[in-house]
């Protein structure tokens, strides 16, 4: 995985010392998510930050900049998980696992940024263009899980479009529970994803739900 | 499944003709959902239902109000969920399958009023209580797969903590995408969630993850 600064740093412009765009973005995404983008003034991220508005208007020229530099973040890395594990190649089913493991280490690798992602509603231009982009992802998200399941790989009896649901439902509601730091690593928690989604849970064949 | 309309229906008043409280709640639940509760105003739910705020005013006494009764309908519902199937007894594996499939038709029963209380921060003493009830009521289905998981029904490499957010993460991410009135009837959803959660979605053994 590499780590991806994106737009973030093509645009990076020098404010108070200590503080560069990249610091005031992590620190704003942070504050979106606890209060909703919506309910965030830049007012309020200035006193988080330990800011006047001035000095975060260094860095970004409004909030809806800090928005769509954050969405980016999280974007650009989702698309290049797809894009790099398409170069590998390889059986459908591997593809997708692949490609599972690998966002699974994107939302914890750029947790903040894609927990904001997921709350989006499209209330602006901005949010549109993200929703958009997001969509994109998914779609092709489900192209590979309907490629594994016409090779063979997976059952039959719950249809395509209802897999890629429960399959992104897993995977998406990470950013609501996993903490870095704790008890389970990136790499642990992706091993636990691809389990459960492939073989599930149960200790044994047989019991509940019918192949 | 019964039909709650639990604290909702027990304080109802009369308003304009063709609406009543739960006619309100109902419309202003969409609204919260659609803009997010703390940016909605009484203004704008009188606007999105044809009313006049007094005329709102009738039916309830404030915003909080209508957060307070419609996250009481999720949660009784839910809580009612764990009672009835706690009372049939039975094997811990089959009270947990039971325990799924009942949520899962709660979600689909009283879609708008689950998500709402699903997307909750906390950001006020109402929502701090129904977040409480809500890990209570966590914490009780947590037990379940505790002790299907010593019955030997769950697989023992992966944790019960992370198994628990799992299966919840997989349940929960339904708000976002079903529809009622879609292709998939809420017992097919219900059949579908089982089936992934304990079986996987692989088509044989063997592949991915390993056992």
């Amino acid at each position: 995985m590499t780590t991806s600064t994106s737009a973030a740093s093509a645009t990076t412009r020098r404010g108070r010392p200590g503080y560069d765009q990249q610091a005031v973005l992590r620190a704003a995404v942070e504050v979106f998510n606890r209060h909703g983008y919506d309910s965030t003034s830049m007012g309020m991220l200035a006193s988080e930050l330990g800011l006047t508005k001035s000095a975060i208007y260094h860095h970004v020229e409004s909030k809806e900049e800090l928005l769509s530099l954050a969405l980016d973040e999280a974007l650009t890395a989702l698309e290049e998980v797809l894009d790099q594990s398409a170069a590998r190649g390889g059986e459908p089913m591997d593809r997708l696992e692949r490609g599972i493991r690998a966002t699974v280490l994107v939302l914890t690798d750029k947790l903040p940024f894609v927990t904001l992602l997921l709350r989006l509603r499209g209330n602006s231009p901005v949010e549109v263009a993200a929703l958009e982009r997001r969509r994109i992802f998914d779609q092709r998200m489900v192209e590979r899980i309907v490629a594994a399941r016409e090779a063979g790989g997976l059952r039959a009896d719950i249809d395509p479009a209802t897999s890629a649901r429960l399959i992104f439902g897993t995977i998406n509601s990470i950013v609501e529970w996993w903490q870095p730091g704790g008890r389970l690593s990136p790499d642990e928690l992706a091993d636990d994803v691809v389990k459960m989604v492939f073989q599930g849970l149960a200790a044994g064949p047989g019991h509940p739900g019918v192949r």
